[in-house]
């Protein structure tokens, strides 16, 4: 499960990197698909990771305000910030916990710790897709999508 | 791994049924990202995976050629047909073949059996983000691209 996690943060890291080139205003721009535009798209996949894993931890959403980290700086930082503690979490974890239930607060609803760690790599492969059709739309060079070749 | 593969076939299944609603003009026209068009990159899902699991079986690649299946149905049903033989080698496929090296003939490159089913997983997931970029430019509903929530 961890490799699938490093794999994300590899091409979230080089991502942060080739949006680095465009201005701010190309960031927030609205855009069609995902949750809008690329800042918030970013921030959506920081934001969901961590509060997954807080969710398994039993632990309260930190619930970060959009507004707060509306620069890719600060969606890097809290980035970094975040993947500290999930990665800690995941190098504990181990496939004998796959198939402990999971019951969130406030809801009726139960999930296994499995099902939630395969749902937050796919979330973030999916919204980087959306990513790439938007970065090649500003001429800019797409992040390689493969998992081979990264040494993982 | 295969929670993941069966994850990918079912929300495969449901775009199939989202780009019935459209033109084979829609389809085959040339987007901006991925591969090309809507019809070209359910293709390229479709044919990729096939590819890589001959590879690790050490069997020849089908190599379809696109004009031969420019069709949504055909699309559909050459997935349909392959994913017999995926879901019979994923079904048998245990973590102990995790790390055993396959060789690609052709090549000086080797990757791990599992290094090798990952990228087939991130593949599909990442085109399928780009798939939902597309839909939305069209009108269309995006299928949800949630893990939790399918019984997986």
């Amino acid at each position: 499960m961890l490799r699938l996690f490093r794999y994300n943060w590899m091409v979230r890291d080089e991502w942060f990197e080739v949006f680095g080139a465009i201005s701010e205003e190309e960031l927030l721009r609205e855009r069609t698909g995902g949750v809008g535009s690329i800042l918030k798209t970013l921030f959506h996949i920081v934001d969901v990771e961590c509060s997954w894993i807080r969710v398994i931890k039993g632990e309260p959403d930190p619930e970060p305000d959009f507004n707060d980290f509306a620069s890719l700086d600060k969606v890097r930082q809290l980035s970094a910030q975040y993947r500290i503690e999930v990665e800690d979490f995941l190098t504990h974890w181990t496939s004998e916990s796959d198939g402990e239930p999971v019951a969130p607060s406030g809801t009726e609803e139960t999930f296994t710790q499995g099902e939630i760690l395969r749902h937050v790599i796919a979330h973030e492969i999916h919204h980087v897709g959306q990513l790439s059709v938007w970065a090649k739309e500003l001429g800019l060079r797409a992040v390689t999508a493969n998992f081979i070749r990264r040494g993982l």
